[in-house]
């Protein structure tokens, strides 16, 4: 397995914690997007979407998108179960992962993005250029801190976002607070629970992966 | 099994796709969201996020996002898979799923939700009030357009849209297809592959559900 990464993206580190908890060390390819590698020909004959996560099986399979990764992942290599095992923990999962998704990750994305100088003209990821609109910058902003009081609300409740068990939402969760950072909007101190549950994911092998 | 639903709606209707190809008929309870009864006390109550669909299952606990509540369905009730049945076919189900959804359903919502006056102030599902982003929806006309691209060619080269096999990627697919109608926005004659798919979707008991 090969997984085409990049470093700093919070999409490929998604991935790369995935395949960590399942103890699985693919060849990592960098494709450096600040260098606008995802949009030249030799990454465009593997991904046409132009961007990462990849991962490329032995067969020259290529896999886009990080909940297809994770199924693929999950069904070739069961143990340990990320994706939850009954299927009211499989519902969980997907369900805080959705959510983690779309109203944390994609919130932050919409801020760096629409407000960044650096995304310029690259307002949504792929091959197309769409320009910034700086209205959803701002309504990102407003749509992260209401994530995090969702968040903190849900993890008062349980040890982990989906529940008893660590899983992919966790991944998708801590991937949004940390995602969050490099546009200064860090969860408050205020959300203990938040920070609680940080540590205890700082302190898996895989957050570093 | 009660499904909380709103026949009008995009969402919950790929939930009633779900379940008629599974061949489950549970209880459904409309929630009349032109009449804002999802923000209700009794609904709150049920989804405090304020959306639909919701499948509450015989012991109360509620579902909510469709992919949850389709893993629930899925791992519950395996026959037909609708979510694949090797690795590679339950990533390929996941990774069109999220493209149909991402690229395809929330660009046709960006149009929709961002220009129609129905929408004033409601620019996003759920309890909170967001203004409208005119640019918003200028940029979701161009993004459903170029997913009718890419879903044409994925249907030059497969039946399906997540390959031999009918699954959920297709549900969303239709879903998004029908949805853009109202915006104007369905797929041109020219896309003859999506046109021949379509004609299989229609045909199936599941697409009146």
């Amino acid at each position: 397995m090969k997984l085409y990464d990049y470093t700093m993206a919070p999409s490929p580190r998604r991935a790369r914690m995935f395949l960590a908890e399942k103890g699985l060390e693919p060849e990592i390819v960098q494709v450096d997007l600040r260098a606008s590698a995802q949009l030249k020909p030799e990454f465009l004959a593997i991904n046409p979407q132009a961007t990462v996560p990849v991962l490329v099986l032995d067969d020259g399979q290529a896999i886009t998108e990080n909940l297809a990764i994770a199924a693929y992942l999950e069904a070739a290599y069961p143990e340990p179960p990320l994706l939850g095992t009954t299927p009211l923990e499989k519902a969980r999962v997907l369900q805080w992962n959705s959510r983690a998704e779309f109203e944390g990750l994609l919130a932050v994305a919409e801020v760096l993005r629409n407000g960044h100088p650096a995304f310029a003209k690259r307002a949504i990821t792929g091959t197309d250029d769409y320009e910034q609109i700086p209205q959803l910058a701002e309504r990102g902003r407003a749509r992260v801190g209401r994530f995090w009081g969702v968040l903190e609300q849900r993890l008062a409740q349980s040890p982990f976002v989906s529940g008893e068990r660590f899983g992919m939402a966790d991944i998708t969760a801590v991937v949004a607070v940390d995602f969050a950072k490099v546009v200064r909007l860090a969860p408050p101190e205020s959300c203990t629970s938040i920070r609680r549950w940080h540590e205890a994911m700082r302190a898996r092998p895989s957050y570093g992966a």
